[in-house]
């Protein structure tokens, strides 16, 4: 049994918090929040707390907190030399307080508040100063996903950066699709097998050997009649700075 | 029972003989190819004839070549007054020649040789120029889809657009995942659980609300030491510039 204390109560701590609350081998002792009302559907309020003095004993902290809060709440922390540990693919390791043994537990996956995740499926990119803290959030790890690796600070900023490319970008480029189906009445529903397979694909195939479309084939008329066809200059230059990247690669 | 001609032997072309071939209520009567030894081995060869005196009577012909061969196909016709129809996305339906019915039976996915696709969620985009026609070629699409949509030639134009950012944009952003990954040895695998998260997102939710990362939350300082740690240009200039559209939405 492992015993965590997790602290916020934002996007992905109500993510970790669920997973927690339901796997048998960890013991969520308590959840750290200022405002309890964001997470009192998920949790009783006698196991909230908002006061750094009331935090009780645990294996791992796990601050879950925007990025430009976590070395202010890992400093407000009152005990010391214990395993905490921050959940965020940008920070780095030292952002946390010294006081504390250090780690990271970064999830790597999008999370919307609406929609439920199978936490197994997750990558859990992992980090810690010393072997036995790895060890304890491996075993965590484990009891969560059936995806644990070992990411340095370095690689993991990497990732991030690759994330923004494959997750928040590639969602801008359906937006823009949504809003072209929208202009000419085409339902964006259409689109979607296409965007399913588009991403199943590379599953099975390097992104490399999956890459169609006229970019790569070279077929210069079609492009033009593209660009020729967006009205929003915006869209002109993405899909022309795109189409070069391609053809570039 | 429909009787059907598939002209061609390219990458859609073969899709759909697979598709059509195991379909009970259809015949696929002939498949007219230049290179037969292409589908060899999905056909037997009396039934491919690259002789366009030779192509059999049919309720419709399928034309599934290049783009810019779609007319001249069309022309070598030696019948007429038939149903003659293309499956592509940017080709207008005036393309094929008038000497026969024309319309669309445009299959929006993106099809790999050595990948198999599920004909069934695919949706087909019709067009006919009479609704007799139309009808023929609706029970042709429900025989192998459950998602058959009546679109226009330039309904379908703006679709291909779309699809163009949904799918083959989408890829090359994959690419540059797999790239950064690569350049710093951690396995791109880490990123396949996000990227299929983020397609199956938008089955659910709108892009616009499925939008997360650092440009939507206007976090300036996340977005800086991204641009740094990118060495390569045009990946700046790509994360730079879908950054600035992101927040101009």
């Amino acid at each position: 049994m492992i015993k965590v204390v997790l602290i916020g109560s934002g996007n992905v701590a109500q993510h970790l918090l669920q997973v927690m609350l339901k796997t048998a081998d960890i013991e969520l002792v308590q959840v750290f929040a200022r405002n309890k009302n964001s997470i009192l559907h998920l949790i009783a309020e006698e196991r909230i707390t908002s006061n750094y003095q009331d935090i009780k004993e645990a294996d791992v902290y796990i601050i879950s907190v925007s990025d430009n809060a976590i070395a202010e709440v890992s400093n407000h922390l009152l005990f010391q030399n214990r395993l905490v540990v921050h959940t965020s693919g940008t920070s780095e390791l030292s952002v946390l307080d010294s006081k504390n043994r250090k780690g990271v537990f970064y999830p790597l996956q999008t999370f919307s508040k609406s929609k439920a995740v199978d936490f197994s499926t997750i990558p859990i990119c992992l980090e810690t100063k010393n072997e036995s803290d790895y060890k304890t959030l491996e075993t965590l790890a484990n009891l969560v996903s059936k995806k644990v690796y070992s990411i340095s600070s370095e690689q993991r900023k990497s990732l991030h950066v690759a994330a923004v490319f494959v997750c928040n970008f590639v969602n801008h480029l359906y937006q823009i699709g949504n809003q072209i189906c929208d202009e000419n009445q085409v339902p964006f529903e259409i689109l979607h097998p296409l965007i399913l397979e588009t991403a199943n694909k590379i599953t099975e195939l390097s992104p490399k050997e999956a890459q169609t479309g006229p970019a790569v084939r070279n077929d210069t008329k079609t492009i033009e009649k593209h660009i020729e066809f967006l009205q929003n200059s915006n869209y002109k230059e993405i899909y022309t700075l795109l189409t070069q990247s391609i053809q570039n690669v």
